[in-house]
C-alpha cells in the first residue's frame, strides 16, 4: 500500500521502519525527527498524504492532531483512511474522524499500548474506533505494526477504550504500590506478598506482569532502576485525558481523579519525572502518611 | 485430632462441619448459632478447648477474640495450638498470638478469603502468620476446610497479607466501576471493553474474573441482581482494618482511604448495605459526577 505518515518521533518512527520493512512505499513528514530508512520524506503533510491509500498520524496531542487533520484531509484522495495512532482526548479524535468523513475519506482512530519497545518489535496493540470498512483496510497495517488490533466501535471508541484501560491500570498501581509498602512495615515479606496476592482477588497485571517491587516476581522496570518502561509522565498524560473526557460526559471518576493528582504531584512535584510508572512504589517507602 | 471451635456462625459453621465429616472430634462453643451435626456443644469457650490439639476461632472482631483468647488460652494444654480464622486488626491478632506463647502454646493468625460458598465447599484460601511448627500442625485442617493455606510468615504476617490483598482488591474494584461507567458514557460497548481490558494491562481479578457488568465476562454476583458473593460491608470492614493498619505504622495509603470513604458511604448512606462489592457499577452509573 502507499502510505503517508506523519509524525516519526519516538513511537512514529518505529512504526513507520515496520511498514517499510513489510514492502509497503511510506512517504514521510514530521518537523524535526529524522526519516527511518526507505521513508521518502516530505517537504509538508499535505504532500506525506497525496495519492497514499491511509494516512497515519502519530502525534503529541490533539490540538495538534486538529491543525494536521486540517492540512493533510484536503490533500487525500477519496475513499483513502485517515487513521491516527496518536493517544487523544475524545473530542479531538472525534472531529477528526467526522472531518474525514465529511472529506468521503475513511476515518480510525487507532491508539496503542506498547510503548517504544512494542513500536520497534512490531508488538503494539491497537484500540481501535471507526467504520468497519475502514477498519478491514487497515487491518493488515496494524498487523505489521502490531500482534494485535481490537475494533471497539464507533469514532472515539479507540481513545475510549485507552483511556478507561488506562484510568484502571494508573489506580491499580498506585494501590499494589502502596499495599507493598505497607505490608514492609507491617513486617510481611515482598515474595510472600506477591505469592499471594498474585494468585488471589487482588491480582492484576500491575503485580502479575509489571511487578513494581525489584526481585518479585517477573522482570520489569523494578528490576532496571525503574526506568521506563511506561513513564510517569505519559501515564499521567492518560490520566488527564480520561478526567478530561470524564468531566465532558459528567461521569464520576473518584479513583481517576486521585490517581492523575497522586501522578501529577510525583511528576511535577516530586523526582518521578522520567521515571517509571511503578516507581510510586519506593515513593510510598520513602513517605510518611499524609506526605 | 480433637479441635475445639469457637464461633460456628454463617462461617465457622460449615468450616466445623468439614471438620466433623473428615473424621475429627469437635467441640463447639457458641453465644448463639446451632451447632453443626456432629458437633459437640459446649457449655462455654473454655470448655470447648480443654484437651483440645487445636482451638479454631472464627469471631467478629478484634475485642472480642482478645476476650475469647482470655477465657480460652488457660484452658488448653500445653503444645496445644490456637488458630485465629477471625479476620482481625493486626494488633489484636499479634495480641493473642503472644498470650498463646507465653502460656506454653503454639499461635497461628489464619484469616480466610473464599466467604460462605468457600466455607461450605471446603475451598477457602488460608493466609497464615505464625511459626512454622504450628503451621505443620494445623495444615492438615487447612487442606479439610480449604484448597490452599499460604505460610505469609510470623505472627500477625496472615491478617497483613488479608488486609493488603483487600485494600488492593477495593481500589481496584472502584477502579473498574468507574472506567465501566465511563466507557457507557463514552459510547464503548461493554462487551469490547471487557475484551480490550481483561487482555490488556487493566486486567485485574475485579475484572477478569468477578466482572461487575452484567452479562459481561464471567458468571458473577452481577448476573445475580449483585446478591453477595462478597459484600459490601464486608469490604469496607477489611479496608477499614487496612486503614487502621496503615495509621498504626504511619504507611501512606491514599488509595486504600478512599476505598474505605467510597465504600463508608456507599453502606452507610446510599443502598450498598446487602449488596455485593461489585454493585458499586450501578452505584456510578445511577450517580453524576461530584455526586
Amino acid at each position: 500500500m502507499k502510505i503517508g505518515f506523519i509524525g516519526l518521533g519516538n513511537m512514529g518512527g518505529p512504526m513507520a521502519a515496520n511498514l517499510v520493512k513489510a514492502g509497503h512505499a511510506v512517504a514521510g513528514f514530521d518537523l524535526a525527527a529524522p526519516m527511518p530508512e526507505g521513508v521518502a520524506k516530505a517537504a509538508t503533510a499535505a504532500e506525506a498524504a497525496q495519492g497514499a491509500d491511509v494516512v497515519i498520524t502519530m502525534l503529541p496531542n490533539g490540538a495538534i492532531l486538529r491543525a494536521v487533520a486540517d492540512q493533510v484531509i484536503p490533500a487525500m484522495a477519496a475513499g483513502a483512511v485517515f487513521c491516527d495512532c496518536s493517544t487523544v482526548d475524545v473530542e479531538s479524535a472525534r472531529a477528526a474522524a467526522a472531518q474525514a468523513q465529511a472529506a468521503g475519506l475513511g476515518a480510525l482512530d487507532a491508539p496503542v499500548s506498547g510503548g517504544v519497545g512494542g513500536a520497534s518489535a512490531g508488538t503494539l496493540t491497537f484500540m481501535v474506533g471507526g467504520d468497519a470498512t475502514a477498519f478491514d483496510k487497515v487491518k493488515p497495517l496494524f498487523d505489521v505494526m502490531g500482534q494485535k488490533a481490537v475494533h471497539c466501535g464507533q469514532a472515539g471508541a479507540g481513545q475510549a477504550a485507552k483511556i478507561c484501560n488506562n484510568m484502571i491500570l494508573g489506580a491499580t498501581m498506585i494501590a499494589t504500590c502502596e499495599a507493598f509498602a505497607l505490608a514492609d512495615k507491617l513486617g510481611l515479606d515482598r515474595a510472600r506478598m506477591f505469592d499471594v496476592v498474585s494468585t488471589s482477588s487482588g491480582y492484576s497485571w500491575s503485580m502479575n506482569a509489571y511487578c513494581p517491587a525489584p526481585g518479585v516476581g517477573p522482570q520489569s522496570p523494578a528490576d532496571n532502576g525503574y526506568r521506563p518502561g511506561f513513564a510517569a509522565e505519559l501515564m499521567l498524560k492518560d490520566l488527564r485525558l480520561s478526567q478530561q473526557a470524564a468531566e465532558a460526559v459528567d461521569a464520576d471518576t473518584p479513583m481517576g481523579e486521585l490517581a492523575a493528582a497522586l501522578y501529577a504531584r510525583f511528576v511535577e512535584d516530586e523526582d518521578g519525572k522520567g521515571k517509571d510508572f511503578s516507581a510510586m512504589l519506593p515513593r510510598f517507602e520513602a513517605r510518611h502518611r499524609k506526605g
